[in-house]
This record gives C-alpha cells, sequence and structure tokens, in this order.
C-alpha cells in the first residue's frame, strides 16, 4: 500500500479503537424502517403531490439544470421557488443554491468585507463554521446560546462591520437560539444577523415560516435567512433570504451560485409544491409538536437523559460512542432508524442518539417506535 | 436603504459602469433556444432513459434523500452509481457528493495534513481554489499548465506532503493539462496529483472515462480523480474516486460528506442511466469531437479569436466585457445560447464567449448556429 494510504489506514484503525468508525448501510426503497434519523419532518419527501410536481419537471427540462443559471438561464422552477420562499418568509428576496451547505459559504463570504468580524456560536453546523473559515474574515468563536458573550464580542471590536451567525434550532441537540436578544445585540452594535433555518423553515412559527418569523423578526433590514430545502421542504438544495440588494449582491459575486450547476429544475419544483402544503400544514405541525412532546415524556420516564426540544429534534445523552453505535444498531435491527451522533459531529464530547420526530409516518409506528428505542437504550 | 445595503448598491453600480453586471435572464421548459451554453456535452439530460430512470426512483424513494447518508443509510440508486463509477474510472472505490463544488473541497481537504503543500494551477476552478483555501494548507499557484513551474514549487519543500492541483480539460478555455507530465512531476516528488475531470468525463478517453484514463493514469495509486456529474452525464452531483482506503476516509472524515444532505435518489438513479449511455456513446464521442472542430474551423474563417480545444469548449476572445454581453445577447435573440464569461470569471483579463458544443442537438440546429454566432460577432 502506498504511504499516504497506509497513513490514513493507521488513522482508521485509531478511529475503530475509539469507537468512532462509520460506515455506510443500505437503506432499501419504500423505508421498511420507521424513519425518525432523516429531517422529513412533515413527511412530505413522498408526498405524491411533491413527487408529482418534480415528475412534470423533469419531463419538462430534462434531469440536469445543464450550467449554472447565470449562463444557461433561470427556469421557472427556480424562479417561482424563490419567489414563494421570499413571500412565504417575508422577504424581498431570495436566491436558491444547489444545497444548504453552499448557500450558507455563499452568504457569509457575501456578507464579509476586510475588516469584518464573525461572531459564531460554539454549537454552528460545518457548513456555517466552514463558511467563516472560507470567507478569510477573523472569527470570534462565543459559547452556545450567548447573547451576553456576542455583545462582548462586538463590544471589543469597535467600528468594525460585523456579523453575528447562528442556527435558530440548533441541529443536534434542537434548541432554539435566543434570536431575539441576539438581534437586539446585534443592532445595538451595527452587526448583521445570520440565521441559519434548517431545522425551523416548515416548524416553527406563523405558517411554518421558520424560527426567524417565530422570533418576530421577519423582514427585518439587518437579517439575512439560510435554510435548506432538504429537510422540511423534503427536497435538496439550499435558500439565502433577504434584503434584495444582498440578492442581487449575490447574484452577481456569489461564487457558490455563479460556479455551481443549478440546483435540477424537478427538484426545484419538487421542492416548491413541499413549501405550498408546509405552509398550509398547521396540522401537520401541531402533530409533530404533539409527537415532539410525547417521546420526551415517554424516553424520560424510561430513565434516559433527553434535551428540551424545541422544535421537533429530540437528543438522547449515550453514555459513550460504542453505547449510541450499538444502541442505534439495535434500533435499526428492530426496524427503527434513529441517528447515531458522536464526535467530533458533535459540540461537546457527549454522544447522543438524535431521533428526529416525523409526521409523516404513522401514528402508531411512531408509538411503537418509542418502544422499541426504550428497549434498546438499557 | 440600510447602511450595508447602500454598500452593496455602490459596488454594483461600480461593476455596472465597468460592463460587469450579471443577470439571471429566462430560460423556457423544451429549450428554445439551440443550446451551446450548458454542459449537457452528449445531449443526456433529457434522454428518455434518463428521465425514465430517475423517474422510476423519484417513485420508490421519493424526491429528497431526507439526511446524510451516514445518518439516513445509504441507497441503492446511490451504491450502483458509486460502483459503476468506480468500474468506468478503473479505480477502486467512488463517493458521490451532492455537488462537484462539495466534492472538490470535501477532496482537497482530505488529502490535506498539517504540513502539506497544495500546488494549485492558475486557471483552477472556483471549487479547486476554495478548496485550497478552506483546507488551510500553505497552496502556491503555479502558472498554467507548466509542469517545469510545479516541480519547483515542490523541491521547495523537501520532505513536505504535497498535492498537485489540477483540471484535465479547463473550463474556460478548453484546453487539456500536461497530466502525464505533471503525474511524473508529482511522483518525482512524493507528492499526490488531484485531477478535476468535471469537463473531460465522458467526452475523453477510452470509453469517455475521462482525462486522467487519456493521459493512462487510470488507477495508479497517488492519482485522485474528482468529477462533476452535472455536465455529460445530464445530472447534478460530484464524485471523488480513488484507492478504496482514501474513499474509506472520506466516508469517516469527509465534512462535506458527512454534513450534508445526500445527492437525492432519483439524480443518482437518472445519472446512473446517463453513465451506461455515456460509456457507450463513442458515436456521440465522434459526432462532439466533429462538430468541435467544425465550430473552429468556421469562426477562424469568420476572422475570430478560437482557442485551441482539447475538448468541446470552444472559447472565442471579445474585445471587452460589453461585447462579449452584447454577443451572447444578440446570439440569444436570435435563438442561440453562448456563454458570456467576463472577469472576475475569466483567469486572466479577457473577455470571452463560451461555446459548448453538444452532440445533442439536431445536426442542422448546430450548422445555422455557428452561423448565427458568426453574424453577431462583427
Ligand atoms: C443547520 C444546518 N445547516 C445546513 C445544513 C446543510 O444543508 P444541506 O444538507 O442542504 O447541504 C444542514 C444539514 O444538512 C444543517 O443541519
Ligand atoms: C472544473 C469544474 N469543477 C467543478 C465544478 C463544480 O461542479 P458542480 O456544478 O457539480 O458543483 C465545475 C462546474 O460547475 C467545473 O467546471
Amino acid at each position: 500500500m502506498a504511504d499516504w494510504l497506509a497513513a490514513l489506514h493507521r488513522r482508521a484503525e485509531l478511529r475503530a479503537k475509539a469507537g468512532l468508525t462509520r460506515r455506510l448501510r443500505p437503506r432499501a426503497a419504500g423505508d421498511v424502517v420507521v424513519d425518525l434519523a432523516g429531517n422529513d419532518y412533515l413527511g412530505l419527501a413522498a408526498h405524491p403531490e411533491v413527487t408529482a410536481a418534480a415528475g412534470r419537471a423533469l419531463a419538462a427540462y430534462g434531469l440536469g439544470a445543464t450550467g449554472s443559471r447565470l449562463v444557461r438561464g433561470s427556469t421557472d422552477a427556480h424562479h417561482g421557488l424563490e419567489a414563494a420562499l421570499a413571500d412565504w418568509l417575508g422577504v424581498d428576496g431570495s436566491l436558491v443554491f444547489s444545497s444548504g451547505y453552499l448557500a450558507n459559504l455563499g452568504a457569509i463570504r457575501a456578507l464579509t468585507q476586510p475588516r469584518t468580524l464573525l461572531v459564531s456560536d460554539a454549537h454552528n453546523h460545518a457548513s456555517l463554521i466552514d463558511g467563516c473559515r472560507i470567507s478569510g474574515a477573523e472569527t470570534v468563536v462565543t459559547p452556545h446560546a450567548d447573547p451576553a458573550a456576542v455583545a462582548a464580542a462586538l463590544a471589543a471590536a469597535p467600528g468594525r462591520p460585523a456579523v453575528v451567525v447562528t442556527e435558530s434550532v440548533f441541529s443536534v441537540d434542537g434548541d432554539l437560539a435566543p434570536l431575539a436578544e441576539l438581534h437586539a445585540v446585534a443592532r445595538r452594535h451595527g452587526a448583521l444577523l445570520l440565521v441559519d433555518d434548517a431545522h425551523a423553515l416548515g416548524v416553527l412559527g406563523p405558517a411554518g415560516a421558520g424560527g426567524v418569523a417565530a422570533a418576530g423578526l421577519t423582514g427585518e433590514p439587518d437579517v439575512v435567512v439560510t435554510a435548506t430545502l432538504s429537510k422540511a421542504l423534503g427536497g435538496a438544495g439550499g435558500v439565502v433570504a433577504g434584503p434584495a440588494e444582498f440578492v442581487r449582491h449575490l447574484v452577481e459575486t456569489g461564487r457558490t451560485f455563479i460556479f455551481d450547476t443549478a440546483l435540477p429544475p424537478a427538484v426545484a419544483a419538487g421542492v416548491r409544491a413541499a413549501l405550498d402544503l408546509a405552509r398550509a400544514g398547521d396540522d401537520l405541525r401541531a402533530e409533530l409538536a404533539e409527537r415532539t412532546a410525547l417521546a420526551v415524556r415517554r424516553l424520560r420516564a424510561a430513565g434516559l437523559e433527553v434535551s428540551a426540544p424545541d422544535a421537533a429534534v429530540v437528543s438522547v445523552t449515550a453514555p459513550g460512542p460504542e453505547a449510541a453505535t450499538a444502541w442505534a444498531a439495535d434500533c435499526a435491527d428492530r426496524g427503527v432508524a434513529v441517528g447515531c451522533f458522536r464526535p467530533p459531529s458533535t459540540p461537546d464530547s457527549r454522544s447522543r442518539l438524535r431521533v428526529t420526530v416525523n409526521a409523516g409516518v404513522a401514528r402508531a409506528d411512531f408509538g411503537r417506535a418509542l418502544d422499541v428505542i426504550v428497549e434498546c437504550t438499557p
């Protein structure tokens, strides 16, 4: 084996010893398992209206977008989705990217000038961390959900442009950032607030418009929202939403927009259909909230250490990475898919099971799945 | 208008004065224009077998993948595509990402250790540049297609791990990197060679296996190949291909793989069908080469300055950004879509029309499109 591969092999063995191996496991079509691992919160990924809309656009446009939208033109599917997203989120404009990851990289860089200070929450998602890194801007990481620490970081850089970067609902523990406080702090210091609404869009806020809307920050001129279209909207792609002038700036200068093949039109069309369902889906959201509360009660009653979820992500502490892996594998063997989060993909050294509540699975299955989780986490 | 937006507005006005405004223009379904702007080289994006395969997977799996494959499981569509890609490219393994952009970010970071030196071609794509930046590694940019400069950069860092980063066919001018020489230089210095085969996969090499295959480097243990699935394969997504141990390393540590929603199964299935067609498509490649040669002859005969394309990208120098924009707009008005590349998306200060040859458009349309280009570039 070549030297560099032997070195990678040694690193893989170290991970294995620490119980941190990751392996791809097969997933069957038609999901024979009860899915409490994916982020299809409202059960829209396989909704017939969603797949039908995608199928129509597939027939009309073909599979891929065949290029960047600036080069290849901008289809109705993309424009329609962007208009609907802007309307839903109550902002002037929005721009769709091929993923939430690239949306975050693009948004953060577009908000950064030479002297900009980025103030980033310690629990932020990898794509936000990478966005800070790729921007080249000085970045201060503040303790999790701590507006006073953010204020101190901003106060220490008077007169400099600054951006406060946070998720709304954090992806690992499902807790909600203190968005109103963060916005007040940012505004007091003339800073902007970037909120990644990935796990709240479709789940929180009036008509599911997300965590920013829930915090009463809709349309504020110093707030930029990003989100993925792959969770409650059941598709793929990402969006950056905010003032029209900022969206124009992204179109003209955003590297991860300009130099990237556009989201397939069929995916954009499917997400558009999901958006309409999500926006009208107060019943789905009520069901989701009820199931989340039920999950917390049931798992706590079994003696498990369970997070206090503000949306639909429920995190269960495991004694260690091996236990987390074994628990998740036992659940899978019994037909229930749950997430297994271990370092380094957790913001601390704790390993967890991550249960994402799904309003789309049958109610009886959901209840049985909770029983299985309890039985598999002795 | 808020201060920050006023500042963006001033920058937009400066771009407008310099003729560098970028605007999204509508694209109709069913493409009423002759497409010489997109990268659907073999005309597979709307091939009935491709859309049918995508449609079947859409029905089986729903629209989105609903999560990272490590969390949500790995569908047959993904596995089948990865096996077919590895077989086609003659490597041990491959891993599919949600875009070529994220594949490049992931591959470069995964090849980087603390002391690694990256040696990057001056014409490299934005995603490769960003990959170098995000890796945090020291990066030396060498003059375009210059193995001697690469050798000098490597010689200046003796004993350090190093990676030479290049495209095979460069996206703006369509010229081919001296891959065999670069590989010889890299090997002499114990460095790895990363080749982004985006514009050569399906277009060059035996059975369309790409620029690396064409250069006789198939399966070399010190070569890693990346590519997008959005050009000749007509879909979306990206791939990193190479030794199995490296692919395993990517699965376990690649941030842009782990923390990103997987490519929609329907897209993976459609790309898989396109791969089979591309692999068997020697007739399409012959047609593509013939059309490319025809385009060069016709445009040169009209007195235009035309690149010497090694694949199917033909670049035509324009006197300036305004002329390039006007030329492309005139072509579009007459039913022919061509790319318009202006700084800063060109590696130098030259503006260009970029004509991507497409074996899928009707032959007569292709000939007429060349006439239109000649008439619109006085
Ligand atoms: C908070 C957060 N931001 C961004 C992303 C990235 O979105 P995408 O999967 O569309 O790249 C994710 C998850 O994937 C996420 O959880
Ligand atoms: C050379 C090259 N690499 C990478 C990419 C990015 O691939 P994707 O569009 O799938 O993100 C592109 C074009 O889009 C490209 O031209």
